[in-house]
């Protein structure tokens, strides 16, 4: 039926692929590209042999021109960009250039500040109308499935919604004392960042890791959940119309904010350099280069995730409550894919994305964040693509 | 009276150097020598003009002739030594060679691997005896005030003591959230050590730090307490007739552990090269680099220790039990002598042993750990010169 040019060849690309290649009726062919078009080799070899077919190319992400080059010689219907954030825009502007759809899975970042904002790309909005094109934003989970969900609890259950909390849980355990499920960087970013939340039409911010809960949650028990912000915040205080608070939530376990923090009052996690034996060194450079690496975590992790919303609102004139989850298992998500659950959860609903689109179930010109399509397609191929979801009509609330 | 050569120049010298010219009635000339001059250079400049005649000069402890030509030269009473536990040997060496007495404050290491034991300077007894001249170890003050507590409660309050507890508590607070008073590689190998102690003729071990109490310290207050091995005990086991059960305990925070733990976790305090950016870099090595220097806390360390021993036994047919402690506070040391209280409180036993040697009250001919001189003369000069100590009757005592 199509074809699909991936950008990317790290973890969610490897899942992409993977679940790409086991639904060739729409994916007809793929190619992998990539910067270390080795890594992009060694996916096609492990996948070769399916009905997909599979081509690999080498393409620097940062350069519109290759880009393009690559998607005029490909001609993909779409392009999954699994990439880094950094290069969401020269990939949208290769798509404009050449009349491509387009897919991500995180906004847009300026390599300099983290902003996780998706002012940049809404932007290019008028552009892909007038183009024919459309974009979907933030096609993982969350954001993604998480707006998908939103969309869908508004669709089926609700009048309106006035409170949304989403809440990540990662309960996998690696058998390491301390390590991060990828770059360490970004995990200390998230949790030194300060909190923000939506409320009354403001925006109100939160020392880092100041607001917690206790949330026992389906499958994995109670946690420590805490109050962070996340880009989907942005969207769906815009598309969920008349929603008065939104937060994002997730689990850390003590010991690993202890670990974090022991690491940060020492000084290990500063990015200013100092001076050792002669030479100028960065103690997160060195630190990285101590702590296990991520890649290393996927066969030894053991236990389940679970990402879900709990909406309150009302339905004819009634106060209304509603929590849908997807509840996922890493060592299942390894051995079908070779990935534990956190890249598995966020490749999954962009080849679901990618699907819709070439299909045409999801299809008009411009720039969307994946709660202003229909949620209805997208929740089926949830329940049959690896990722199905389970509803509660009375869940225990956030106050 | 007399000459004394101080060989070092780091914190401990540094007080010894001070309470000697405090004292110049005894110490009416001094010479201080280590390897880097400049820092001999340093204290004298600081200390000039009082009654005591400072010299200074440049030797490298680990060459026992260069040890000989220096006491050549000077012609002291009494060798001070508070350089490194390694130098203990040479040094001995050296006053063997120009018959002149010996004191340190730590017992000799072989620098491949630490034993914290007395057999290489014990082995010394009969050439020191044959010589005429007299070595002292270990008298600062655990080893050293803990020997003489000890020998003083069993001359003046028992017939015989079963048990002594040494507990050696530091309340001092540097302000940063962690960070080491001394080498901190001599802290983590403290620490990740295996406790050991001594009881009915046998040596108990047992793992590292989990023998754990609260005790409630005077002047401190409760704290945690772990149970380590320590080098006095071996004498003490050996010297404190009829006892039967020595143990020696330390304070550590929770929140030192804390730190020290999440650091042996992730391999902070490995020894073992990791490759980093092409060179090989000890991690040990680079947390040292990243960690505040020992040497800036001196002037932030606020708080006191408490140093003591609980002795249990019988006197007249009777239990009777007896604690005996000093308290020293980190910010009087340091208007004092320019040190807090951890080098304070090891400097100042170390002068009064040179003290009494000078004056001939400390002296017969051999290798003699603390506890086997009279006790009294030594805690009559604690009293007067910046230790003064306390004693309870009716202690609490550790199961």
């Amino acid at each position: 039926m199509g074809k699909a040019l991936i950008i990317g060849a790290g973890g969610v690309a490897s899942v992409v692929v993977h679940k790409c290649c086991q639904n060739p009726d729409v994916f007809e062919e793929i190619c992998i590209a990539s910067r270390t078009v080795e890594k992009c080799e060694a996916l096609k070899n492990k996948l070769d042999g399916g009905r997909t077919k599979i081509q690999t190319a080498q393409v620097d992400a940062d350069n519109t021109d290759e880009v393009i080059q690559l998607i005029k010689s490909f001609g993909p219907d779409v392009v999954i960009n699994v990439a880094l954030p950094y290069q969401d825009l020269t990939i949208m502007d290769a798509c404009l250039a050449t009349g491509v759809h387009y897919l991500d899975t995180a906004n847009y970042e300026p390599p300099e500040t983290a902003k996780f904002e998706y002012s940049w790309q809404w932007a290019y909005k008028k552009k892909f109308e007038e183009a024919g094109i459309m974009a979907v934003l933030g096609c993982g989970f969350d954001p993604g499935v998480t707006g998908v969900f939103s969309a869908y609890a508004l669709k089926h259950y609700f009048d309106g919604i006035h409170t949304i909390d989403i809440v990540d849980a990662n309960a996998g355990d690696h058998g390491y004392p301390f390590a991060t499920n990828f770059n360490p960087e970004i995990n200390i970013r998230e949790i030194t960042a300060n909190g923000r939340y939506y409320e009354n039409g403001e925006w109100i911010e939160t020392p880092p890791l100041s607001e917690k809960k206790v949330y026992d949650l389906p499958e994995i028990g109670p946690k420590d959940i805490y109050l962070l912000y996340h880009e989907e915040l942005e969207s769906l205080a815009k598309n969920i119309t008349g929603i008065k608070k939104i937060r994002f939530w997730m689990t850390f376990s003590q010991n690993y904010l202890t670990h974090l923090k022991v690491l940060e009052n020492v000084g290990m996690t500063s990015i200013e350099p100092i001076l050792f034996e002669g030479k100028e060194i960065i103690p997160l450079q060195f630190l990285k280069a101590v702590l296990p690496d991520p890649a290393s975590l996927g066969p030894r992790t053991k236990g389940k995730t679970n990402i879900g919303i709990i909406a309150q609102g009302t339905k004819d004139g009634q106060p209304k409550n509603y929590y849908v989850y997807n509840v996922c298992d890493h060592q299942e998500c390894y051995r079908e894919v070779g990935s534990q659950a956190i890249s598995y959860t966020t490749g999954v609903p962009a080849m679901i994305g990618a699907m819709l689109m070439i299909k045409g179930t999801w299809m008009k010109p411009g720039v969307y964040n994946v709660e202003e399509l229909d949620p209805d397609p997208f929740m089926e191929l949830l329940n049959t693509k690896g990722l199905p979801w389970q509803e509660d009509f009375s869940p225990t609330l956030l106050d």
